[in-house]
């Protein structure tokens, strides 16, 4: 089904080997797929120094912050090679028959889970490990039974070949098809939905900007066989000061939340964006104590110069606004040249102010500004905090400082904050995300296109399994499922 | 939002009430909720002859198969009201804290379930009781925790009116909100559309045909913040008949085959409407049997009369293609009427014929006719077999008989059926659905618009569910959660 676009052709060309390698994946057993996840975390380690090198020249994240992902990455890639020897993948419910007539009487019903097929998993730019080749998107479906086809994220493209180079090293030295793990390359929105709308593609993670994964889920819906579409598409992620929260003042706790804002130049979908702060003495000192912390931070220069772009014209939005304060003076580029920075450098860090009532009635104000910079939120009472999350609607997570009491007005709060966000941290920041079975990453539209499911822990292999409930089957199959011996 | 069509008043009035109820529904504790299913279980049986008769009169299903229906229904209601009080609404996975750096060290991570809010129900024609007010979707979102909207089915108004009644009573005897369960009627497309579109509404339940149901899963996701719709659209649920099947004999089978696909008039989503038969002396000898034992079946008049145009229309169509070959004579009206039959009475079955490969070849055979009709599909080879299973793409079940060896063609057939079906049967007919934990009634587009949940059986719950971690939650907090005493 090749056209005109260059990409077309490679697409085609991984998807059939894909597609041809998705029977054999799908029946492997639960140590095949650890052995590989296992080989896949090894060679990342092996390689890490090259890895973090190549990794820092394309995305300029530093060598701390990608040492500790490149870390998270192999965790994960183990984790789910334990999730597939636990038997997760193969889960079964095996109710016996029972004798007599309907309802009470009925026939022996095994559920197992079957792979979806190959999945078509678009990189970020944020994560070039994490969320990335071998990802976790990548790991989780592997896990799975299913061939993965990366989409590389033109923001760290010789980083991308070098991890699918390794990876397909692994892949052939444990004598698996090749069309287990494929990698398409092509930046254009063309090839991407391209990709989306291949008949050999079952499922779709992706990971982006709000406008490009719905531009994607359009496309997976609009197919002739609409495909499950699992995308992550950014987040607001309000957090609440709560008065009690400041007791012990406000330089720690407003310090430690501005190093959350400027982590990896705010470019985490988990950084916090909204920060709900009462309009008391407490509150305008915290506020004015996170004004002093931010301006501190100096983050390093963003992931590409769209994402500096699309940032600039978002706090430009912001600033002229007529219903918000900006709280850190805008230094002017000449400025920071004088101050030894150069055209490479990051953008200075922001911080705004608008009252609640103003937030809730522009819907403007809600959209997300990626990268370093947050918007206060002045509020007067917990009912306005609760407007003010309603409003949000969707969010990955809402962070609540100060709720440890049992009242009417901290469950009011939870609850709320449960309404609206995939994570509620009960202190804390909200930027790291654990990987464990326990964890819940992905929101109420437009956090994520299917709020159902989870990117990160355990919990996302299932995204990619259909239920098969057998009616009757004989013994040697149920016993072969139970095993993993047989898929 | 109000516009000329008189059924939206009501909408809007049913679905603020629902809204109102919303908070109280889900933060309702796992006694509360069994025991309003419980009380509607009780109701549906105590007024069992009354609803029974004013069933049949508008569907014209039977009184045996009424009878089982109802109590399918109760011991479904029951079966729920367990679920919840064993915890499945509230499920919890604890992760504790792990000290050290990231990515091993960890906060405390809660998981925990959280009610999508308003269910509006799409009420089906062919299960007055066990897909209608009361019915399974109603029983598994209430027993999440939201408040259900029944869409009412204008083939049996009376009777759905009656339920809601008594159920209505039941709520206010426990002093619930009336908004926890309401009922709207209007059978028109605007109405539907309105509904799926109301902001008020969080997710929507439909069974129904493809036609409406895509159309109402397009309104859903057209909405400015999409909501998942869990449409159960029909299909033609393949039956493969191997020689190793007919060994004792083809009149038992041939029989109990043509029961099922008559039953009900054939107005099952499971009826079995694809017989692949070997084209070998014991394939043809079947396919004869099982033409004389259809032939002696006398269906009842069709739900409606649209439905009855609908199967008219479909068999017309089958009975008119160049490479399908009729196996019963059609009967005309006149010759029925002689017979002692009337213009109410029932369609005459009908079987047809066809090769493979033009079952493959012309896609328009792969449609279901609703109704007491079935295509038998000539096969020469189990590849053959794999090709049809594959062409036909999505479909409830898929029956296989005679493969209980295990041999390499037999794990060909599981695996190929496994990958267009939601339940494979390994013996039996498809028509008849357990409630149980380990039932999926679902299987890949178009069977369902989201293949990885099931409508019938505890499954079902989650559908109406979204989990949320609580990061580092206060203890009082988990321990109310996992009580399900707060939610």
């Amino acid at each position: 089904m090749s056209e005109a676009n260059p990409a077309f052709a490679a697409i085609d060309h991984a998807t059939a080997q894909a597609h041809e390698a998705s029977s054999h994946w799908a029946a492997s057993t639960a140590s095949e797929r650890a052995r590989l996840l296992r080989g896949l975390a090894d060679v990342l380690e092996q390689n890490a120094t090259a890895l973090i090198a190549l990794a820092n020249d394309e995305s300029a994240l530093g060598e701390p912050r990608l040492t500790g992902e490149l870390a998270r990455t192999a965790f994960q890639l183990r984790g789910f090679a334990s999730a597939a020897e636990a038997g997760v993948p193969y889960l079964q419910i095996d109710d016996a028959a029972a004798p007599g007539a309907p309802p009470a009487g009925r026939p022996r019903l095994t559920l197992v889970q079957v792979p979806l097929g190959p999945v078509a998993m678009f990189s970020a730019s944020n994560f070039p490990f994490a969320f990335s080749v071998l990802g976790g998107d990548t790991a989780s479906a592997l896990a799975a039974g299913c061939p993965v086809i990366v989409k590389a994220h033109s923001g760290h493209p010789a980083l991308s070949r070098k991890v699918f180079e390794l990876a397909v090293a692994v892949v052939a030295q444990q004598g698996l098809p090749v069309g287990v793990l494929t990698l398409v390359e092509g930046a254009s929105r063309e090839a991407g939905a391209y990709l989306v709308r291949h008949p050999n593609i079952a499922a779709v993670a992706f990971t982006g900007s709000y406008q490009g994964g719905v531009a994607l889920w359009r496309v997976a819906n609009e197919r002739p066989r609409p495909i499950p579409f699992f995308g992550e598409l950014g987040s607001i992620n309000p957090l609440v000061v709560l008065p009690g929260a400041l007791a012990n003042g406000v330089a720690e706790v407003a310090k430690s939340l501005a190093g959350s804002i400027a982590l990896g130049c705010g470019q985490f979908c988990t950084s916090p964006g909204l920060i709900l702060v009462f309009d008391d003495a407490d509150g305008r000192s915290f506020t004015a104590a996170l004004a002093d912390a931010l301006s501190t931070q100096s983050p390093h220069r963003m992931l590409t110069d769209s994402i500096r772009y699309g940032f600039d014209h978002a706090v430009g939005k912001m600033a002229s606004h007529a219903a918000v304060r900006s709280l850190i003076e805008m230094r002017e580029p000449r400025e920071l040249h004088e101050a030894g920075d150069d055209s490479c450098a990051g953008p200075w860090p922001r911080l705004f102010e608008v009252e609640a009532a103003a937030f809730i009635a522009n819907s403007d104000l809600h959209e997300e500004m990626f990268g370093p910079a947050a918007l206060v939120v002045k509020v007067r009472s917990v009912a306005e905090v609760l407007q003010v999350l309603q409003a949000v609607e969707g969010s990955l997570t809402v962070t609540l400082w100060g709720v440890q009491q049992n009242t009417a007005d901290n469950l009011a709060l939870i609850r709320a904050a449960e309404q609206i966000a995939g994570r509620v941290l009960f202190g804390g920041v909200p930027t790291g995300v654990a990987v464990t079975r326990a964890q819940q990453h992905g929101g109420p539209w437009p956090a994520s296109t299917q709020p159902q499911t989870t990117s990160v822990g355990y919990g996302a292999l299932a995204r990619f399994l259909r239920p098969v409930a057998l009616q009757d089957a004989p013994d040697w199959l149920i016993a072969a499922k139970r095993g993993g011996t047989l898929s």
